[in-house]
């Protein structure tokens, strides 16, 4: 029993042990305000290390019973609550343990295992708990995305490249890119937190500890797929905090983009898309105003994530287990880019299917502006027997003709068609009207593109159904996650309960 | 009288007004929690540009004299307080005098003025206000860095570059060094200031107010240096918060290097510094550890800075006008590494003068892994006028023997050198032994470097007071620019009294 | 004389001297293509050097003259080939020289000097170069934008915020408004200007050089403003880099932005701007395309100048004196950046007063999205007195009512307006049908806009007076730069006449 | 035939054809020095769209047998060499063709191809090809790594946290943390390489090609793994280089730290490593200097690779389909980050097992600072019973007196310890005095270190077991990939075989 009432416990770095000082008050790490999104998992290390300690005899029986019940009890009240009175961080178990039962026995919780152990375990859990929430939103977007996409496989549209009518295209087969795309930032965010998913306990800072403790033991109790090979590697590498940071970024940086496609066809001009009401902001002086908040949040948000990624990167130039507090830089803004991509999901998840698309604008928008003249060149391919380059040429020189009198595509003719040739190789083309005619209906367009992966509506459907068989493979890994999670919960309880009710003396 | 009753006013951004909907609630913008530090500054706004609508007889007189009263009277109760619970953000002056005066009255004070008036006008406020916290910060840190100097001119200690021993140094002339660099610093917070100190009020949004206001009035009430001379530039362009963001970023880059340098000579190995141990925290397990939090909490701020200027170079990458809401996540970043900044100044300038210098242990490395080579070069030159190239040659080759042999400076002999000469040209060097053993001697090499702006501690006593008058002129800088501060705070208070004394219907 | 021939001096660092081995290929540092772009610079610091040993007497003056002399003939041949062929690097002068006149001779060149001092003094004449290069392509375009804005100050056009129509306003206020963030761009360069034409040399790496050089006079002779009063400082610390690579990325950063502005205003559904077709490619495909390429060349440029911003971050984090050749990483970035910004400034200069601006179109766009709605709610002020909220509130009811018939502005009536109010408080305006037609013709609205700064032509006339004496005033600055660094060139040349024609041994 | 003459074919962007002028020269995007890095990719691009429209009978049989042979032609003149004479860039093939043949037969390559599907199938072969290459230097330096390790499970070292001296590990025992962080950036590199192993052809940019090609065949004739299955998605689209460039940038991080630790362990004051001397320079005044080039070198190639990720996820924060010229900034820049990767791998593939582990200053050290301390808490935990933070406690006190004293932990004594414990709790701590001094041994430290992943030697002997286990897997990871590509080469000259016999009209 130490000289001071327990009571007054406030943390192994008191003035008069170590060092002479208090701390300054801004540079307290075991700050529990500071850790409190992951005080849950320094409860469920708290307790996993306990059952090892009880399992493989490092404690008096009576001593781990003692500990384990008292943490049990913390339940009932609530553990996020008492950590955060209690203080300490990471330590608000043992400091807990120490002012309920005393040194003698709360002080044994901490053995073979360091502040590092504390930080990397619960960085990891905290992490894989927010990718698999931003998995399961990522999922929930999909699903609404391939509903949307279902609807609209026949709304022809234009679409453009370098900010220029390119082809037409259908809004259905333009919400299958993103579904494409977003089933690439599942797997990135999967292998990300299979990345995570692998437990630095045991590793007492790098050397291991000096205990016996069971790794695996550990490992298993708390969900993780396994024991980290290099107990120098489990505590101070940090590469797989930039995986995942670098797999959200990513997604922010798809639904950015996104957000600016949003924003361009909500403009006046292109008035391809109308926001829900509840979505948009209006003005303190421009009554008239439509602001599209939501896309607007979800790009700063985004803008936000890629500096924290710039920020880890900044951290992790150092020396190896030289940035400790630094590293704490990192967490946070990852935590931060993890939550907004919540945030971001479910408002997309909520917004999009409600979006109103405005189909015949969009269809008149796709032939308007010779989008698509690309045909016109294939018809003389297909019926005249001409090479593609020289058709591609006579059409570009038709397209010249046409704007330097403000024709539009509707208004050009075959004869203006053959004019081009004439000026490009001394002949007419060929072409029938008809084949001509029809080359300039973007339906006919996009009809005709039934290549693989094309938007021909047959074709966008039979894609569709294996983009939804991939999005119910994805369901299912999450679905094992978390069955696998559960059981490891259930586990580590029935490990605790058969600790409680083992006779004293007889572990 | 609106139908509605005027306490349930809530915003311009009503249900049933512009748009049909309530807002999401992750999406109002006008919350005064978001904008809490600067509802000062909108407060200050609300004032000058009512005194102009006034003066300009834009209001009713009786109107005019109403809500200034009532700001006023707000000023009692807490300006942020009060416009906390009000809510709206910016709004909440016009919200706080409609649910108090009623719309007839309180409507009018936000005629000629937009939310992005607002917005750059409290930025503003906000980001001149902390730049000038920091500039003062750093004056007294660079009077601290001073006063160690001063002490310290003597202190011979090793240099480094590419990590290695490259010269004796002092830490006097170190500490200049860093002086030299915070006055950089200054500069460029100095001009960062002077373009924030630039008015938008008026602008209304792009255009210019449609109403007469007096844009120099308002300006000057809120002691800015001038309005902004073209209105769309006013309110549409970021590039004064670039420009802040990127001097704060210089200097929380100066001060991470300085961390580095802290946690470096702070190892066991270099043991050159010692810090106090209120700035550092011990470990669970490794009780014999003394970490320096201080310095990596620094670093990790300086990290979060440049990633926050990465954040905000990409909000900006946008169309012009386009990024509203998002430009937020830039201003939010920009505030973190402002508050920062001051806080790493304050720990440093406490830290930095009750650091331990371990002077003798310092000097005596100064000497012992060939610092001073350079100078037994220099001996041959002014001893005996051999060309510089040959002489270090023939040093080095000096070096690599006695590194061979595993012996030390204090080893060498004038035989070795003549041996080294003998290799490199067949002859000896004619260097006298006195000269030699004078060149080995990290004293000398000091008092040698008096050269202007040399580690010299005569020289480096004369720069002292060239830093030191600088440093009095920049002091008088932040002086003058408070004064401009008060003087337009007195004269603002001024134009109230005298409307609120004038008689009703006589302005 | 050392045993190998002289022709063979291939640099200090060669093998059995210091070090055993020769470097691999990748390493060799002083490598003359590799900074090819500063020899010119290194040349400049040879001669100036020099002539400072002589004067101060610190080498034998024929020595001296041989070595001025040889530097001068290498100009004949041309400095940039002879030292590229010499190879060395910074070091090529001495290579050159100690081939050329022996090591007895060359040899005395070096000293006092160090490789960072060449680092720094060519790293600051290489930037100062390309800064004021910036400078002037920045003015040149500051003018051509001047001329644009003279001609359209009656162009009206319609201004966006949150990607919605806001208000009127006119291409000649927008061009304006660049030319302000120009200016501020050009005040940034010059500040970094400024910053970097101090002078390093003497630094001897950190200490000071060991023999009395004159360093007020290299500095001099090199057009320096001042030497650096602190040797460590000066060639230890990189902010200087910083600085200018700062503000660089900021004038990428507004470049950037209005290339985004002018794809968006290409877009066939804005078709505001037509662009030359030298500016613009097509398509191997899409014969129709028009893609504006230099736009996204100057958006490409400047997200790689802020991506090599980030690495110029990350490079200085670091202990102070460590980065060496990891600081060419960023010195490089630092260049790339600064010969796109002259690139991008020449492009846009050329390509800007020769797009063809479509004036009908902007004007009647200007009117056709309700961007004049801000003017119908101050009619209402105006001419009855009404409050500004319930003004503004009540043409927004106007507008919800006319969107939701599909009806224009053009269609609105004051009976409609009315009707809005009458849901409002139940009672009508009280608005003449005079000053509501009126408030919706964009043209009134601009006139309207004569508050300082504003977009009424009138208004903008006068500020663009001030725009152009800031410009010239800026010229001017530009002239004076020119002119110091000219006399110094003269000085410099004429002090090495002087020692030339000296007899030897009367220095 | 048109009527120019053919020999003047130069790309389908020509005056007077959609656009009157010619490109400015610095806006030429089809320039083949500008993508010589992947013309082999185009080569072979070209190649299998050619026997895919022979196979699917689009182009006239001879026409095709005309282009194949001619492009075979081409190989043995030097694919690189005749297409970057040929101009064109990608579609240099076309060029050459046209030249050669005609446009009537050279003409019908490019049908259903665009420029994207040039920029991305050649970007995917050219990033593929690079991952591979790192993916290869990487084993290559595990292999290294691990022949390192088990020479020094054995030997002895400090480690360090916060910078401060943690505790004793082997040398062997931090080259398996280095071989786990490489083993996991094989893995991502892996999934970088099967992402970008899709392919886009016959995206034909967006819609898909509006000829029947066949995308499986023609992806399986370049060795991807499947054609990707949304055509906007797969040339709009570019999550698969930023993917691509995290992977890379990670393990760039990771060499930075190393090098970081590299630049801290050869400093004087650590001296626990020496670098050979070929991978270091030396000063030009500093002749003592043996700078480790090497690694700077290291850490600048990777400042700029985290620099250019900012850049590429800058340049993404687009429009979708509107950033096109700047992709080609992100994509350089992801190529140098590849090359500069492949170059650190071999530097320290080669470097790191030639560099002098300084064994016995080493193990000194690891002792001398306290490091052990952890152990003789544990000791006082095992021996006597005793909590673990009480234990810590009084090891912490006994620390903070031994270094008032100036005391080493050799000098330490059972009767110091039991001070501390009196100190601490009023009795002393009933350790035997033979326990005390085997817990003050690193050797004693690291053999208990025997836990899973631990620094014992016998578990680290363990644990390499596995590590080679699992870089055996990787080999064959890299084996399989080449086998994949050599078998579709195979397939492609198979097939063009094939074609070539055959019969005039007989396909």
């Amino acid at each position: 029993m130490r000289k001071q009432e327990q009571s007054e416990y406030s943390g192994f770095r008191r003035a008069g042990i170590r060092l002479n000082e208090e701390l300054i008050p801004g540079l307290v790490p075991h700050d529990s305000a500071k850790v409190q999104r992951t005080l849950f998992a320094a409860h469920l290390f708290d307790k996993a290390h306990l059952v090892s300690l009880v399992e493989e005899q490092l404690v008096p029986h009576n001593d781990g019973v003692a500990m384990l019940q008292a943490l049990r009890d913390m339940e009932h009240k609530g553990v996020e609550k008492v950590r955060l009175e209690t203080q300490g961080g990471n330590h608000s178990g043992e400091q807990y343990l120490i002012r309920l039962l005393g040194e003698d026995v709360g002080g044994r919780i901490h053995m073979g295992r360091s502040s590092p152990d504390f930080t990397t375990v619960t960085g990891r859990i905290g992490r894989r708990t927010s990718l698999l929430k931003i998995m399961e939103e990522l999922n929930a977007l999909r699903d609404a995305l391939l509903g949307i996409a279902a609807r609209h496989y026949d709304t022809i549209m234009p679409a453009y490249s370098h900010g220029q009518h390119a082809q037409p295209t259908t809004y259905g087969h333009l919400m299958l890119a993103w579904v494409a795309a977003l089933g690439r930032d599942f797997e990135r965010l999967f292998q990300a937190f299979k990345r995570e998913n692998e437990c630095p306990a045991g590793s007492a800072i790098l050397s291991g500890a000096g205990f016996p403790l069971n790794r695996h033991r550990v490992s298993e109790l708390m969900g993780f797929d396994r024991p980290i090979a290099n107990t120098f590697d489990a505590t101070q590498h940090a590469d797989n905090l930039l995986q995942s940071f670098c797999a959200v970024s990513i997604l922010h940086s798809n639904l950015m983009k996104w957000c600016e496609d949003i924003l361009l066809f909500t403009t006046s001009e292109f008035n391809m898309l109308v926001i829900p009401d509840r979505f948009c902001g209006t003005s303190s002086i421009m009554m008239q105003k439509k602001n599209v908040y939501s896309a607007e949040e979800i790009k700063g948000a985004a803008a936000e994530a890629i500096g924290g990624l710039t920020t880890a990167f900044i951290v992790e130039k150092d020396i190896t287990s030289f940035p400790v507090l630094d590293r704490q830089y990192s967490i946070r803004a990852c935590y931060t880019a993890m939550d907004t991509a919540v945030r971001n999901l479910k408002w997309l998840t909520e917004m999009l299917p409600e979006i109103e698309v405005r189909r015949e604008h969009m269809q008149e928008r796709a032939g308007e502006f010779w989008g698509q003249a690309t045909d016109i060149a294939e018809a003389l391919v297909r019926e005249t027997g001409l090479n593609w380059r020289s058709a591609h040429q006579i059409v570009a020189i038709l397209v010249r003709h046409t704007l330097k009198k403000g024709l539009k595509p509707s208004d050009a003719t075959l004869e203006m068609l053959d004019a081009a040739a004439i000026e490009y190789f001394d002949r007419k083309t060929g072409l029938s009207n008809e084949a001509f005619q029809a080359s300039l209906d973007p339906v006919n367009f996009i009809m005709r593109r039934d290549i693989f992966g094309g938007a021909a509506p047959n074709e966008a459907a039979r894609r569709h159904a294996d983009f939804k068989e991939q999005l119910e493979k994805d369901r299912q890994v999450i679905a094992d996650l978390r069955s696998q999670q559960e059981a490891a919960a259930s586990k580590l309880e029935s490990a605790i309960n058969t600790i409680l009710v083992s006779q004293p003396g007889h572990p």
